[in-house]
Formats: structure tokens, sequence, C-alpha cells
């Protein structure tokens, strides 16, 4: 290599990713661990794929236009169009439409992807996160919708979370469509203008939400609004026999009794629930942090009984939710259930001189077999320099291995957090540390 | 979204990398769980990163036409050249420099990343790959080397295999820099070309090797050929003062010690090992599978002491391995020691028919909260189906939920791989599956 390469180059990540130091690590352990039991304990199975994926299964339901602006689609050497996965759920879909005839439904599973986007820098939003995916497939019955719907309140629980601390909005597809189409006989335009308006409607004062939404279909707004607002299921049915015909109210009817039968009582009907995904074709829910510092959504899935089929199988049905990494770290820190960091680390040896290392290493050794995580300090500093790295490391017990220990084969086992030193023989050393650390 | 997009997709992922279907997938977290379990017990911290770097980073070392070549390399909207990392060391040098002054050395990192490299299709090769990485910093001490490949094998013994699977050979680089230069004065380009033809051994029948090596050296290469062969790190030394006199015979020497003090006795020393990357500075090692039918190297590493420093900071000696999942299927399932596909679902709940569902989401929630994963079927379909559906995805237990079963209290628990029904309560149930499971 020139001298002249030798520029220094940047310690810096990418532009919009993130390094995980241990610290980092160890809470991200913290959150996949727990998505992973949690999704386990209702019987969903664990999958995974490349995060490089043909571009055509985004463009099939997302259209052209944002696969190329808002992900990392590249051309490869081989004239392929590839897409760095934006989500996950198409790849799941392909992965079940490739099995279709062998799988064994219902099919549960998860995963825990990381996904990128194309974010504009300014905007401060990352570019890659990791989320967890869990799909059921092959059911119809709303049973599954609030199965998944479950799992994803349990996810929280699991986290340590209390019902207090979130709650959970449904909706379903056909209600919009039912009010828009037989009760406000609106014109395709009106109904595409005015479902983009419910989408943005939380992010908008009222009155502005009122004045657009009189602007598209006039006099019929005000009852519009005055609907919108419900957040009561037999309220908003009330309203029309359409309505309360609708497959849409029977469906999510039978979603909110399952999810009573599965011990969900934190739960809502949002009629303006929409979600961006036009996917959907069922019951959508979404779970949000009740704290008002945080007033936002975790989570989010429902059922998309049209994707599987898209790949050139017989459909199956289908239902889900994501679950993102960074919007789990903010529910998390916000209601303190993030976990304090502790070391992989039992104990930390410190040799008197560099003659010792080989005694070390065979002490390590010794210990390891005994299901001990030891490390070696190796540096040939001064013991009291070895003592602090094992401190700052995080290393729960230290030993000084000398002459003296390895001729009368008792080592002193001190605990770095209380400053307690104890006497104990080599084949004492793991099970006073077990009895520790419990 | 037109009719005319809904041709049909593909369901093959793209090109080179792989799906992890639930079977798959239970093997590679059988792979990652056990290279971490093994790291951690030597006192390594996980650490991650993403796959996107900045892509001077691999320039640096690489020369910038291999990064060009055999990497995904593209320019993203903000004109930044972004690379799918192809390997580990330059990301956790990066990181090491970030925070240079912050650490506190000796630092044990270990992460097991997926791996993008861009082979010609028709070779066959994949794409993307997953490798457990674990490097040492801050240790200059031979010892240090020697913890890294102790750990590289304690890894192997750890998924299962004993010392007579693997082979473990080390060579420094030192030892072929002092006999070209030193004893066989070579120029630098008879030193490059016999390097690449060194690196090139392996895999050429003897005569060509010879005859190849005359052409650089002439009448000297008798000489080498011989001197190549040796498996004897005495044997190689005594032909020179100087190599016997070299550092890397000295640090070489004290490597083989040290690894005697961890307990590593299966390891040969390699006069033509070199390895493709040109930032290792001292020790390098590989450890091959001793089966005739794949005598490949299943892992390999070194000391690479200049890199951290590329990033602007005071250098930081580093030693380290890498060990990919590809390779390690192939040992395991050489040597059998794949396991065998196990469900996380304990207990799988049948309901003769939809209105049992209730009683059987309460029941599984029950059992969850006792430990146990469940899975209800959901289907609506047939007992005898949904009984069928369990046996397939390998659930152990099954559960008939019916109007008797609810209104006694009273539930058969039936083990599908022995055909055993047990009458338990409810409040029995978890227990019974516990004891069985073990």
């Amino acid at each position: 290599m020139a001298e002249n390469q030798k520029n220094k180059l940047s310690t810096e990540p990418y532009k919009g990713v993130r390094d995980f130091y241990p610290e980092d690590m160890f809470v991200q352990n913290f959150i996949t661990n727990t998505m992973r039991e949690a999704a386990e304990s209702f019987g969903y199975v664990e999958y995974n794929a490349s995060v490089l994926e043909p571009s055509e299964i985004y463009e099939a339901k997302s259209g052209e236009e944002i696969v190329n602006e808002q992900t990392y689609t590249f051309i490869d050497r081989g004239d392929r169009s590839v897409t760095l996965r934006p989500e996950m759920t198409p790849t799941v879909a392909r992965m079940v439409a490739g099995r279709r005839k062998e799988l064994a439904f219902p099919v549960r599973w998860y995963s825990i992807p990381n996904l990128f986007r194309y974010e504009r820098p300014q905007r401060g939003r990352l570019r890659e996160h990791w989320q967890l995916n869990c799909d059921l497939f092959g059911v119809t019955d709303p049973a599954g919708d609030a199965e998944v719907i479950a799992l994803a309140a349990h996810v929280l629980t699991h986290f340590g979370a209390d019902n207090s601390m979130f709650e959970i909005r449904v909706n379903h597809r056909n209600l919009l469509d039912t009010l828009f189409r037989d009760v406000l006989e609106l014109s395709e335009t009106a109904t595409y203008q005015l479902s983009k308006l419910i989408d943005r409607k939380d992010k908008m004062a009222s009155e502005a939400f009122a004045e657009e939404a009189q602007g598209i279909i006039g006099e019929k707004s005000e009852s519009l609004v005055r609907l919108l607002s419900a957040s009561d299921l037999g309220g908003f049915l009330a309203i029309s026999e359409e309505l309360k015909q609708s497959t849409g109210a029977a469906e999510l009817k039978s979603v909110l009794e399952h999810l009573k039968a599965n011990g969900i009582t934190n739960v809502s009907f949002s009629p303006t629930l929409v979600r961006g995904f036009d996917y959907y074709t069922g019951t959508v829910f979404e779970i949000f942090d009740t704290s008002p510092e945080n007033n936002r959504s975790i989570t989010g899935g429902g059922r998309y009984d049209g994707l599987v089929d898209l790949f050139g199988v017989e459909p199956v049905p289908a239902v889900g939710f994501g679950m993102g990494d960074v919007t789990v770290r903010d529910f998390l820190s916000g209601h303190n259930l993030t976990p304090a960091y502790t070391s992989p680390v039992d104990v930390y040896l410190v040799s008197i001189s560099p003659e010792m290392l080989p005694h070390s290493e065979g002490l390590a050794r010794y210990l390891r077999e005994k299901g001990l995580s030891v490390a070696v300090d190796l540096s040939g500093r001064k013991v009291g320099d070895q003592i602090k790295t094992a401190d700052k490391q995080g290393a729960p017990f230290v030993i000084v291995v000398g002459d003296e220990e390895v001729a009368s084969g008792t080592f002193k086992l001190k605990h770095l957090g209380t400053g307690e030193e104890k006497a104990v023989s080599r084949d004492q050393i793991a099970d006073t540390v077990f009895s520790f650390i419990g």
C-alpha cells in the first residue's frame, strides 16, 4: 500500500445507520431475545432470508415509484435490479408461496430482520432498523387476527410492561369502504381524497380536518366528522344498516370477543386507523404508548389475504404485525424498562508477571470447563491496572494469579462490587461464583 | 395497482443468497448460539454494525480495484460510495479506533455478521454468508495470538468435535519475509512472485510448483522446495542463523508454548500458510477439517497490528479470526454433528369446533403463563387433520379441547411420538410436559 493512501479514515458509520458497541448490543440482545421468547411461547417458529431481494417483489404492491425513491435499489453486474428489503412482508409471502404445497397450515412464522429505507439525511431518521415480524398463514377465522394482536401485546408485557402503558386500537378496512361506498355514496375520486385525509387526521387540528373534509364531500362532512370520533364500535355501526350488516362489523366483533378470550382488554375501536400499506384487506391494528411524552405507535399490523397469490399460487389468508427496535427502545426507556448492562464475564484473571500467564491460562481453561466465562488480562501491566480494567469492563470477580497462589492451590476470589474477598481452593471457585450469581 | 402488473412473481430468492426456512434456521441458530457461548466463555462481548459501510474503509487496505470488482458497491443519492461489508475486520478496527480513548484494553469483542461478496454466478459460490469474528485488541504478547487460536479450536469442540476432527496450522509472516530477504536474498519482484506462488501451492501438483519456483529463483528453488515441506518449526529454523534469530521464530515458539498452556496440542507448523489479506503482520493460522472428503480450511486468522491506526489514532495491536457458517455446516455434517430439528412448540391445542376456540385460547394463555410454548390450531378443520398438522410441524404434545374436557377440567395430554395418552387436570399439564421434556 502506498504511503499517500494512509490518509486518516473516518471512524463514523455510514450515514443513518448505527454502530452497536457492547453496551448497545446488550440492549439490542435484550430486545431481540425477549421478542424471540414471546413469539415462541405462541408457537411461532423462526425463519430468515437475505437483506437482498429482487426489486420486483416490492414493485408489485407498492408501485415502482416508491421502490425507487424510498429504497436502496441498484442494478448488479448481471443486470438484475436488487433492493435492500424495506419491509419483511413481501419476503415472507414469497417464501410461503415457494412452499405452498409442502407446508402444514396454519403456519406461524417469526423473524427479526434488519430493514432499510432511503431517508433523506436532514430528516434525521434512521436508514436501518430491526423489526420483529410475526405472521400467521392459513387462518381465515377472526380468531387469527385476535391471536396476532394478543401476541403483539404479549411481547410488550414480556418486556415488563403492564396494560396501563399501552393501548390497542383496531379497525377493519371494510368498515371505511362500506361507509364511503354505501353510506356516503362517494365517487372514486372523493373516496381516494378522503382516505388520504383520514390517514393524516391525527397530525391535523380538528378544525383543519373538518374544513378539508367539507371541501371534498360538502355537507355530508358534518356527520362524518362526528362518526370518525367514535371510539365505540356499537355507536359507529348504529348509524346505518349497511354498516351493521357489513363483513367488517361481523369480523371486528369476533376479533374483540377472541381478544377477550386471550385476556386482552385494553383495546378500543378507532375508525380513523388506516395504516400505510395498501395490501391490508381486513382487520388493522396499532398499539400506542400511553405515555404523554411518547404517544406514538409502537407496533401495528393486520390481515393481508391477497399477497401470497401474487407469486402464482393458490391464495393463502395471512395476518401479521411488525414491531421495530427503535420504537421499542423509546417505549422501554420511557417506562424505565431498559435493563442495566451486565458483562458476560464471570471471572477476570490478573497475572502478577508475564511468567504467570501459562498458569492463568491453565486456570482459565479449568474454570471454563466448569461453565464459567473467564477472561485473562494478558497485557503485562501492573496488577492494579489490570484490576481497574476488570472493573471498567464490568467483570464481577477478580483473581490475582501469583507464585504463592499457584504453589498453594488457594486463590483469593475478590468481588469487585462489594470489595469482599474469599480464599478458596481451585475446585471451589466455580461453585462460589455460581452461588453468588444465583 | 393495475391488473397487468399482477404477473406471477418468482418465489426464488436473489441469485446466490439463501432463504432460511424454519428447519434451516434451526441449524443456523444452533451454529450461532454455539459460537456465541464459546466466545463468551473466553470473555468476549458482542458488538455489531450495519451491513452498509463507507467504501473507503476497504479501499485503504485492499486497493480500489478489488473493492469494485468483488463487492457490492454503489453510489447513494447523496453521492456517497457505500459497500455491503465483504468482511468484518475493517469495521471492528473502525469501531475500536472510534473509542480508542474510552475503551479499557485488552478489549475482547465478537460478532456474527453477514458478509457479502460479488461472486460470478457461474462459480456457484454464495454471495452472502455469516461469519463469527473474534478479535482481541491491546495485547502484544504472543499469549494473545495463542488465546485467539485456542478460542477458534474451542468453538469447534463446543460444536461437539474432538481433536481428531481438525488440525491447526500456524505460521508467521516474518518467517517468510526473513527467508526471502536474508536467506535467499531475493529481489522485490521475485519476492512478490514467490509469495503469490506459495499462496497457490496447495492447489498445485508438486512438480508444477517446483518448476514455477525454478523459473522465479533458479537453482535456489531446490532448497526452497525442501524447506517449504517442513512441518516442524525446529527443522525449518535450523537452516539459517537469520531465521533462528528472527522475531517470527521467537514469537511463534511462544505462541506454541501458550497453546500448550491452553490445552491445545493438535497444531503443526506450516511454512506455506500465507492467507489472502495483506493486513496480517505476525502470526497467521488456519484450522483444517481432517476428514478426507472435506480437507478444507474451516477458519483462520492472525495478527494485524497496523489496521486500527489507519483511522488516525494511536496504533492498537490486534489479533483475531473469522469462521464462516457455510464451512461450519460442511464440517458439522461431515462429522455427523448437525442436530435434528425440534419445534419450539410444546403443546398443540386442537379444538373440536370453532365454538371451542375461546376455551382453547384461554387454556393456551394459562399454559403460556406457566412457561410452555402453545399453538392453537384455529383452522376449523376436522380433529384428525389438526392432529396431523401438529405432527407434521413437530409439536411433541397434543390436547383436544371439547365440551367434555372444558366441563370436567380434565384434559388428555397425548404424546405424538409414542402415542401415549395421559388424563391430567388443567393445573397438572405444565408439570407433566416439563417432566417429559426434562
